[in-house]
Order: C-alpha cells, then structure tokens, then sequence
C-alpha cells in the first residue's frame, strides 16, 4: 500500500516548522522597481520592511551591461518618455540625468520583401495603406481612451472586445492588408506577443494605459523618447541603497503560508500595539522563514503563480496570475566603432514584417562615440529563436541588420544579448497579456488584494501598464494598501 | 547596500545541499494515472521506482466520494468509451466492472429561452439549425481526421488554424446562429473553456485525438458510454496497489536540479553497471532530496511549470508548459430519492446555452435505487462561481436542475461538489488548453524529453488527450523514454 511521508519522516509541506529567521511589519517578495517603490514607501511610514530578492541583484526587468569598451547599456527596460511622471520623477530625486534618444533621419520599413523610407508615423508605408493605418491608429486611441482603465471588464462593449483577439479586431476595422500587417508589427514590438494571442480588450486597455498606441509607439514624444544615462537598473540601485541592509540577496522565496489570516493584518497590528506579537503570514525560503503582518508580491504573474501558497490562493486570483502570461523577446545591444547609419540619413529606427528582427533603434549614448543599434527579435520570433544558441542568434540578427543597413552592420565591435524567457525569475518580457475571456472574468482579481497580500508589478498597473513608471505607480499602490491595513 | 543571503546564512536555493532521503533510478513526481502506469512499467523492467505524490490519495483528477446514503460517486473523471481501449483494458486487468450509462429518453437543450426536446445528437435544435449543426459536426471531424496527431504543427494549414480561435473558425464555417451557440456549449462542455479560448488547431487536434466531435460528445457508442463501477479512481488505487511502497504520499516535490546532466541518464546507467554510483538528478521535496538517473514529471502542465528546475527549463519548455492553461469546471453529484425524469420520458441529458450550468446527465449507478444527476458548471460560468461559497454555488445548481426537471429537482437527498480550480494540486480541468500561436510555436516541446526529464499526463497525449485513456498512454510513452533512455 502507498504510504504516507508521516509514516517514515517529518511532514512534508512547506507550512512545516521551519527556523524563523525574522520578523517583520511587512515582507516584499521581489526587488524590481515596483518591490522597492514599495519598500520604500513602507519604511518612510515608519515600518519594518524587509525585501527579498532571488537573483544576485536588484532591478528585475531592468538590467545593467556594458560593452567590452567601456560604455554601460541596458539589458532590459530601458527607455522613458512624457506622462511617464513617476520615473522622471523617481529619477530626478536619483539625481540620474536624462538624455533624448538620436532621432534624426530616415527610418525603414521593411514589408511585403520591399524597403521603404519614411520619416513620420507611417515610415514610408503607400499612400493608401498609410492612410489607413492613421485611420485605425485614430481608431484604437479613441476606443482605447473610452476604457475604465480602473476596471476594463466594466468599459463599454468589454464582453465583446474581450471575446475577439487584437487580430481580429484589427481585421473588422482595417481592410487595408499593408496597414494591417504594418499595425500587427507595430503591436508585437509592444506587446512581444503575436496580435491573436491577447484579446482586444487587452490590446485596448495596454495601449490605453500609456495614453494609446501613437504615445507607446513614438520616440520623440512617446514612450521611446528619453533613457537614463548609465541605464535604468539605477532606478532600483538607487532605491536599494536608502533601503540599506533591508534589501536581501540571493534568496529565493518558495511560498507563503496564512496569508489569510489577516483578516488579520489589522488584528495583528493592532495587537503588536497591545503589546502582543502577532505576525500571521510566514513568507518560506528555503533557508527558513520570515514572519509579516503584510506581505508585497512584487513578481510578474507567472512567477508569482509559481509560489506555494497555503492555503491554496482563490481559484481566480490563480487563473489571473498564471493567465496573464509574460511576452516573448530577446534585446540584442549591438556596437559599432561608430554610427555609421547616421551618415547615411539613417535615423536608424527599423521596422520590419519580414525578418527575425522587428524593430530596431539607434541606441547611441552620449558619453560614447560608437555607435549602438538595439534590435528586437519578438513573439512568435524570439520562440524560434529560443530553440537556436547565442552564437546562431547572434549571427542571424547581424544578417538582418546588414540587409537593413548593409554590409558593415554585420561587422560589429560587439554583441550583447539577452533573452528575457530564459530568466528563471522573470520567464518573459516586456510585460503580460491576457488572452480572450479573462479581462472580463477574472480581470478584477489581477491587483486585488488577497488576505495579507498585496500585489504589485508592472502587469498590475493602470497607468503604463508594463512599463517602468507603470511598476512604480503598482508599489505606491500595494504600500498604500498595506499602510490602510495595518491602519497608518 | 542590499546584501546577499551568504553574508549571514547559507546559500538559499533549493540546489542547496538538503539531506538525501534514498537513491533511485527513476523518480516519478505525481500519482495520477498517467505517473502510476509510468511506475508500473519501469519496475516491471527491473526498474526501482519512487512516485511522489503531494496528496494524501492517488488519482489525480479521477477522486472517489460517497454520498451519505453510502452510493460511492465520483468527485473527477467518470466515463470511458469505445477506442479508449488502454483504460478498458487497465479496469478488466484489475478486474473492475464497467456499466453502461442509462440514455433512455429524451434531451433537453435550453437555447434562447426556449426548452426543446430531442432524442439524437441535435437535442431538438430547430431544423435549419439542426443541418446547419450536422454539417459543421462533420467538417470538424473531417478536417481533425486529417490532422497529424503526433505533429499538429505539420498539419496541412496548421499556421492559419492556429492564428485563429476556436470561435472563429466556427465563425467562418457555420452561418446559422443556432448551430454555432449549440457547437460553442457542445466545445464548452468538452474544453471548459470558451470557444475563443483556444486555437482553432487546438480544436481540431484535441477533438481528433479522441476520434472526432462526434465521438467525444455522444453517450452510447462515444466518451460517455460507460463507468466503472465503484468509480474511476479505482483504477489509480488497483495501480498503487501494486507498487505497494513506492508510492509515498502526502510529499509535495518542489523542484528537480541537475536534470540537464543526463544526457547523462545514459550515462548514469553504464557508470553504476560499472559499479559506480551516479544519480544526477535531484528531486527535491522540503523534508530532503530524492536521486535518481531519470525522472517522469506527471503533472498537469501548469503545475509542472511551478516547479523549481535548476538550471532553467529551456523557455520554449517552459512556455509550453505555462501556456498550456487548464479548463475551469465545477462538478455537482446531486442524489435524489428517486430518477424521477425517467418515469417523465427524459434521459436526464441536458444541455444549457442559457443556464450556469451548461451539461447535466443521469448518473445513476446499479448499486442504488436512488436517484442522481451529475451537473457541470463550465467555462465563464466556472469563474463566476470561483466567487461564491459552497452553499450559493448548491443553491444555484438546484435552481437550474428545477427549471430544467421540475421543482422536484430542487430537492435533492445531497450535493457533493468538486471545485477543481480550487484544488491546489490541480488547478483546473478537464484538460489543457493551447490559446492561438502556441502549437505552432512551442507544441514540440510539449511532451518532448528534457535531459533526464520525461514529461507525462494526459495533455501529453496524442490519442485521447486530456482523457484517463490518453493519461494512461502517456504513462506508457514516458515508460518507454525511460527504458531507452536508461539502455533498456
């Protein structure tokens, strides 16, 4: 007969007795931006925070490189732009300086084994097809800005928009092909996901939550328009170092147990006031626990789906976090001795509905004379790429970029690369997308706070959604969740 | 400044050096059938096998309960049917009786708030309706005929069938609006999932694995003609049996390392044939690790994809994993004094487009006169009843059965119901889902081998998948990785 684990060892389940290692007010789960907006935020009201961390380092989606010359670059999220206030904001207290991307010169298009040059908008689309996707991107943004952003399962028509994909709605309300293909391409380079794979009800509410796709998709006065000189991974550094000796390395969180119980969080707030110690939720390494009266999840969805959690989460907050699931993309920073596309006219910007790669931009820094292209290989792209080693995915990016620039693109000085699928603690980028039907029937349990826990993240945030200031906005959120429930 | 968790305690990983609890050669995580006949078969070949389940019981998504009067029910998968011939063959080998379901009388099908009655597939659907209906029943099974089951991503047109939804290939292939809402609640009552929630490939390649809609959604002659008598869990329970003590039970694995190493399971067997002991797998459960020289992964996909692997799943693995969502369902087992829609002509058979719950069927057993009726919340619907209590979700079960059989039904002796969102080790059901891009993109990697990792369950199946029948054979196809794998 089987037997049990009781019958021959210790009981087996991580809400078994472990060492506790600590107590604190609140316990946040991952130290990208939106965990340390958090942390920060807890610790100023006064609050004993401690932050854990899987990876060696902070930053999550965000991430430092830096070429064999010298010059730092961004493996990860790396642009910022206007309406984007709380990482220009979060920056300038940083004392990080901004500088405005190169934009200057033609961009290409590549479609339909043509290249064309253009220099709005439409990047040397036809007349017709240009003018049709100006339509469908006046379209969108309108729709888009008729959401609830708050609650998009409540907008107008969402049944319907959450029962088609981004495709399809695309196909109802854009009969030009060119234009169609041409907007299909601008979407996976945002979503780095394929237009049929989230609803348009999604497609709607992610582009709204940036101000819609003509903001998202623009540099110069759009989402693409600013970096960080030294990158964006010091966002994070930065807010790591006020948090001191809070912020814990190297240790990955395994689960956690009696979230429920706080019903709770005020209980033991209030008892701790009384003199009692109470701190319900034990949050499971697998070096011990930590014990909290709140706790932050700030994980992408998938990741924070894959925790123990005991008792089991809500059948819909778990359909929501394991159903929003992560793009697909690989970055590739590329140099150059210099910018030679520039000399050419060239702004370097690409984008193309033929190639591995699908979008690219000149990505020079200021402090540097080389020249930098960063190239995207996204969605259904970057899973074919997944199946290929860094080398092949090297060379195959460089074919592309010499059939956009010529020849001497494929001779750089070096390659960085990074696959953000590959991650074991991110598992995709840039951020989340629902597929058909579950905006509307499990959207509201996406940001919902849940017993001691709050979620954060860049998925859950109404305003740049998926972006950097989209996962700062989602940890002002959670810490002022965790400060209503413990009554501050 | 952050530090790591080396500065004050041990490395925290689950790669960390835990107490080894035993060595084996094959470890299998997960007793569900598809793990058990895994296990059964390699210690057949000589093989020692530890199966590691995290519950107190075997079975997976097969669970025996009882009502009060004593009548044993089962809580998960009930039917069998013709081709299913590997679970027919399990339950004669154990010398379990089947009985074939009672399918006398008539249907009803709700639709349009109108009530129909029938007695053939069509359920009383209007006329026009109803051809419209046979029609594109018979489209589908063509077309899904004509599928590569071991390779669907290489069936003819398998890129546009995978780009476009379930709902809107139907769509495209049936203008009659009646037939297309009977197919969606028909597809909602086998995927527990909307239409739109999978690619149309999905579809087709889930419905021709069992041999085609019709097949999959008839009583006599198809996937619901027979039950095992005592209930399907029997079947786990007879396979346990056998193995005796090498099922442990009530052991949550929380992550396997060192899987890439065997390349190496090879490897493994011919060093210990020279006496060497090597076992480079690492299962991993909190009360210690487990070693072995292969490992069967038996789990639902998404519960595969919580697990902690080190290094990294491959992300197309991992994607495969992760995407391949779970269907929602709620079942209600509703026992009555009596079958008393039988002495009315009806054969309990009933299915909804305008109710919460979609499917009912009798369910009666031979061993009890009493009457009952198993009900099937689906879908949308099974979300929305994620939010409710037990006692609400009972409540509007009763109201639908009485509308549908009378007042009477809303007396019943007892509910039993199973929430299978809720269940923490399962997290959904029936079976899996692939939304659109992923069987083109990532379906390889779906039940393909990793270093020493083979992966089973029933969403792994190319005949019968998501059924016992296809959890059984992917029991056999890991079984026999194993064995090649280990020179066997």
């Amino acid at each position: 007969m089987p037997v049990t684990q009781e019958d021959h060892m210790q009981k087996n389940t991580v809400a078994q007795e472990s060492p506790v290692l600590g107590s604190h007010d609140v316990v946040v789960v991952g130290a990208g931006i939106s965990g340390l907006t958090a942390a920060e935020l807890l610790v100023q009201r006064g609050l004993d925070v401690l932050v854990l961390e899987a990876r060696d380092r902070v930053g999550g989606r965000t991430e430092g490189g830096r070429f064999a010359s010298g010059t730092p670059i961004e493996l990860g999220g790396q642009w910022v732009g206007p309406t984007q206030d709380e990482v220009l904001a979060l920056a300038a207290r940083l004392g990080l300086q901004t500088f405005t991307v190169h934009d200057d010169g033609a961009s290409l298009l590549f479609a339909d084994d043509e290249r064309r040059e253009g220099s709005d908008d439409t990047f040397g689309l036809g007349e017709e097809s240009a003018a049709a996707f100006l339509e469908v991107l006046r379209l969108i943004d309108t729709t888009a800005a008729g959401l609830d952003l708050e609650r998009p399962w409540l907008s107008p028509d969402a049944a319907a928009l959450d029962r088609i994909t981004a495709a399809q709605w695309l196909r109802e309300h854009c009969a030009d092909d060119g234009a169609r293909d041409f907007t299909d391409t601008m979407l996976a380079s945002i979503f780095a996901a394929e237009s049929d794979e989230y609803s348009a009800l999604h497609m709607l509410f992610y582009l709204g939550s940036g101000g819609g796709l003509h903001r998202m998709m623009t540099t110069i006065g759009g989402a693409q328009e600013s970096r960080i000189l030294g990158g964006t991974h010091q966002l994070s550094e930065g807010l790591a170092r006020t948090l001191g000796d809070r912020v814990v390395l190297g240790t990955e969180v395994l689960g956690v147990t009696g979230w429920n119980a706080a019903s709770s969080a005020e209980g033991a707030h209030h008892a701790e006031e009384a003199g009692e110690p109470a701190r319900p939720v034990r949050v499971h390494t697998s070096a011990g626990d930590h014990e909290a009266s709140a706790v932050v999840v700030a994980l992408p969805p998938v990741m924070a789906s894959r925790l123990h959690y005991e008792p089991a989460l809500p059948a819909n907050r778990d359909i929501a976090l394991s159903h929003m699931t992560a793009g697909n993309v690989l970055k590739f920073q590329v140099e150059y001795e210099e910018p030679f596309w520039r000399a050419e006219g060239l702004s370097g910007t690409v984008l193309s509905l033929d190639h591995h790669v699908s979008l690219v931009y000149d990505n020079c820094v200021p402090d540097s004379e080389r020249g930098i292209l960063v190239a995207f290989v996204e969605g259904r792209h970057a899973r074919a790429f997944n199946e290929l080693g860094e080398v092949d995915r090297a060379r195959l990016v460089l074919a592309d970029l010499a059939q956009f620039f010529g020849e001497r693109a494929g001779w750089p000085t070096e390659v960085l690369q990074r696959n953000w699928s590959e991650e074991s603690f991110t598992r995709g980028c840039y951020g989340g997308r629902f597929a058909t039907g579950l905006w509307t029937t499990v959207g509201k349990d996406l940001a919902r706070r849940s017993g001691a826990i709050s979620w954060a993240g860049a998925e859950t945030a109404t305003v740049w959604n998926g972006y950097i200031d989209g996962a700062i906005r989602s940890g002002q959120r959670a810490a002022r969740e965790v400060c209503d429930a413990l009554g501050l």
